[in-house]
C-alpha cells in the first residue's frame, strides 16, 4: 500500500512550516504552479479551483510564479493562509489528495519569467577573500564596499533550473604569463554558493522602494549558483564590470520560499560601521540565518552561514532602487558568494583553495582548485521554521559538461 | 484638400528605402505593428490581413515586435519584399490608403519588449578620451580593450521609448574632496549617443553565434541614449562596473531600421591591430556609415560618426555568445558611446566638455558641462540608401526632469 503522503516525521523538512512555491509537470500535462509536502508535489491550480478561488486557479495555470507574483504581497499573504488551513483540515484530505503527485513524477521549471537579474557582492568575508587574493598588496575592500551594496546586472536569459547541465564556457584569458591572450575552455571554473530574492509588485520608472516599503516587493527566496570562469573574468573585467566570464549560465532552485516561511529565520545585521547613509536604514533591517551547504560530488566542501552577510535584502532593495530604476514582476536579485569566517565557510572555489595555492580534497581524494568535467554541484540549505523545527530550501544543482 | 501621403519629395528621409518598423496606437485603439511612410504610419496587421498574410497580420497584430522578430531572417526578407513591391504599386494605393494615419495622430511606443540588455564600448575614440579623464597617468585604453569587445549587461526593464521623460536620479556620489559621500541629486548627468542592435533567432544555451551567422540574427538598428550619472558611476563601478550610475533609464528610438534597409550604409571596418583572435573574424565584419547627429534643446553638439567604431556588430554579437550564452528575440545590445577623432564628434558630454574643464556653449549662450533640468536630449541619424539618397533612423529624445 502506498504510504499517506501525509505522513510526515515531526522534523520532515518540507512539512507544513514550508510551502515553497514551483512550477511542475507530469508527462503529457501542462505546467501548474504546485507546492510541496514532503515528497509530494500539489496542484495549487487544481486546489484552488476546487476550493473555489478563481482568482488563484487563474494565476497558478501558468508556467511561471510571475501571474501570482504580480498580485502583490496581501495576495501572497492570504494565498499561504489558505493553503495552510486547508492542508491542516483533517476532514479535506482527500481533496487535497487529489491534486497531489509523487515529486519524482513531475519535472519541475524554472519557476520565475526572470525580468532583471542583479548580483550583489554583500559578503564581508567574500569581498575581503577576493581582495586579497586579486590585490594582494593594496587594500582588500574597495573604499566603496562599506557605503553601498555593490552590485551588477547580469544576463537574466541564461539563468537556469537546477539540474540543467552547465557546458563549461570558452573565451578569453590571459595571464601575467601570457604574451597573448589565449582561446579556449575555460581552465579556472568556479562556483558562487548564493541565496537569490525573487520580487514582485511593479514600481514607476523616477520612484524608488525604501528599506521599510522592501518587504511588500520581497517575495521570496531561492538559491542560487553563479557559475564563474574566472579566467575569462579577470581578464574582461577592467572597466566595465563581469560579462563573459558569469554570462553563459546561473543556476537557480525550483523552489522559491516565501518570506512568510522565514519569519523565524530574520536575524539581527552584523554591525555596520560607519553607518550607511539615511535611505539605507530603517526598520526592516535583518539577516537571515540560512544555513547553507555545498557538495561538489557528495563531498561537502563548505558550509556558508548566510546570516554573517553584511547587506541586509532591504538595503539590497532600496539600494538597486534608490536612483528611480523601476521593479518588475519577476525581478532577481542575489546576494553575491556566502562566505563566513571561517575557511570552511567560503562559497566558492576561489576562496577554498585560495585561487590554487591550496586545493581542497574530496572523499575519494582527488583534488580540486577548479571545477573538472562531470562534477556535480550542489548547493542546499535550511533554516529555523516558526514551529521551532527547520524547513529546506529547493536544492540548486548542475554537472559540468565538458566544452562544445 | 489633405495632401496625398503618397506625395513625397524625392530625398525624403523615410521613402520606400526606408521602411522602420514601430508600434503605434490611435486613441482607444490596440497598439499594432507599423512601418512608416514620410510622415505617415501604415498599419501592417490591417495590410498584411486585406493582402492575405495571416502570418504576418498575427505577428503584426501586436503590442511589440517580439512575434515578427521571432518568425527568423527569412520572414524578415520575404516581409519587406512584399512591402515594398505593394506599396510601390500604383494601383494599390487606395488599399494601402486606407491602412495609413499621420504620424502626428499616434503614440509611438517602445518597439520591443527587450529580453537581455547588453551595452559595449566599440568606440576607441570614446574609451580612449574617457580613459585619458578617468586614468590622466596611465595607458588610455585598458590592455584587454583592442582584444576583445567589452561590454556589460545593463537593465532592460529601464529602457524607455524616445520622449519619456527622465527624472534626475539621485545617489551616492564621493569625489576626492568629500571625506564621506555624498547623497543627492546627480550633479553630472550626461548622454551617451549610442546605436542599439536588435536581435532575433533564440539560439540554445552553450551553442555559439559566428561572426558570418551573426547575420541571422541582426534584426534592426535603433538609436539609443544610455543616459549616465557620472558621479554615481565613478564611486559605484569598482571592481563590478557600473550600475546605478546607468540603470535608472535608457532611451531607445521608436523605430527600428531593418538591417536590409542598411545594405548600402556597410562600410569597410578601421583596421584592427592586433588582429583579433579567430572567432572574431569572419567575412561579415561591416562597419555601418551612420552620421549621427547629437541636440541639446536644438543646439547641435556633435556629429558622431558610426562608421568610425572599431568593433563590427558581428564581432560583438559573436563576443556576446562566445561562452556559449543563449539569445533571445528581442535581446538588444548597443555600441557603446559612438566618439570620432575630431572634438566635435565626441557622443558624450564627458568628453565634449572634458570633465568639465571645457564646457560647451549652446546657441542661447548658456554654457553645459553636464545636463541641467528641462533640457531636451536629440540624437538623429541618417544612413546612405539603396537608391542613392539617405533614409532617417528614428530619432531618440527625452528631457530631464528635476530629481524628486
Amino acid at each position: 500500500m502506498t504510504p499517506d503522503p501525509f505522513d510526515l516525521s515531526a522534523d520532515d523538512l518540507w512539512g507544513p512550516d514550508n510551502f515553497p512555491f514551483g512550477v511542475a509537470s507530469a508527462e503529457g500535462q501542462d505546467a501548474h504552479v504546485v507546492t510541496r509536502l514532503g515528497d509530494h508535489v500539489i496542484d495549487l491550480a487544481a486546489l484552488a479551483t476546487l476550493d473555489g478561488y478563481p482568482k488563484w486557479a487563474r494565476a497558478w495555470s501558468n508556467q511561471s510564479l510571475n501571474p501570482f507574483i504580480a498580485q502583490g504581497r496581501s495576495s501572497w499573504a492570504s494565498a499561504r493562509e489558505w493553503l495552510q488551513q486547508l492542508i491542516g483540515d483533517d476532514a479535506r484530505r482527500d481533496e487535497v489528495r487529489s491534486a497531489m503527485r509523487p515529486l519524482d513524477e513531475v519535472t519541475l521549471h524554472l519557476p520565475v519569467e526572470i525580468a532583471d537579474y542583479v548580483d550583489f557582492y554583500a559578503s564581508e568575508q567574500h569581498a575581503t577573500n577576493v581582495g586579497r587574493i586579486f590585490r594582494p598588496d593594496g587594500d582588500a575592500l574597495t573604499p566603496n564596499w562599506k557605503h553601498l551594496p555593490i552590485g551588477y546586472h547580469g544576463r537574466a536569459g541564461t539563468v537556469v533550473v537546477s539540474g540543467t547541465d552547465i557546458v563549461r564556457p570558452v573565451g578569453q584569458r590571459k595571464t601575467s604569463k601570457d604574451a597573448q591572450p589565449v582561446f579556449g575552455p575555460s581552465v579556472r571554473l568556479d562556483i558562487e554558493a548564493e541565496v537569490g530574492f525573487v520580487i514582485g509588485g511593479q514600481t514607476e520608472l523616477g520612484s524608488r522602494v525604501s528599506v521599510d516599503e522592501a518587504a511588500d516587493h520581497l517575495f521570496g527566496v531561492a538559491l542560487f549558483n553563479d557559475w564563474s570562469a574566472r579566467d575569462i573574468q579577470a581578464w574582461e573585467y577592467v572597466p566595465l564590470g563581469p560579462f563573459l566570464g558569469k554570462s553563459f549560465a546561473s543556476s537557480l532552485s525550483p523552489w522559491v520560499t516565501p518570506m512568510a516561511a522565514l519569519e523565524a529565520a530574520k536575524t539581527p545585521l552584523p554591525a555596520q560601521d560607519p553607518q550607511p547613509l539615511d535611505y539605507l536604514l530603517g526598520k526592516e533591517l535583518f539577516g537571515l540565518d540560512l544555513e547553507l551547504i555545498v557538495r561538489i560530488n557528495d563531498t561537502v566542501v563548505s558550509r556558508p552561514p548566510y546570516k554573517e552577510m553584511y547587506w541586509s535584502p532591504a538595503q539590497m532593495l532600496a539600494h538597486l532602487t534608490v536612483n528611480g530604476a523601476s521593479l518588475r514582476d519577476g525581478d532577481l536579485f542575489a546576494s553575491g558568494t556566502v562566505s563566513g569566517d571561517e575557511p570552511g565557510q567560503r562559497g566558492s572555489l576561489l576562496e577554498l583553495a585560495w585561487s590554487g595555492q591550496d586545493p581542497i580534497t574530496l572523499d575519494d581524494g582527488s583534488q580540486r582548485s577548479f571545477l573538472e568535467d562531470g562534477d556535480v554541484v550542489t548547493i542546499t540549505a535550511t533554516a529555523p521554521s516558526a514551529g521551532g523545527g527547520r524547513i529546506a530550501l529547493g536544492e540548486v544543482s548542475g554537472t559540468i559538461l565538458p566544452s562544445r
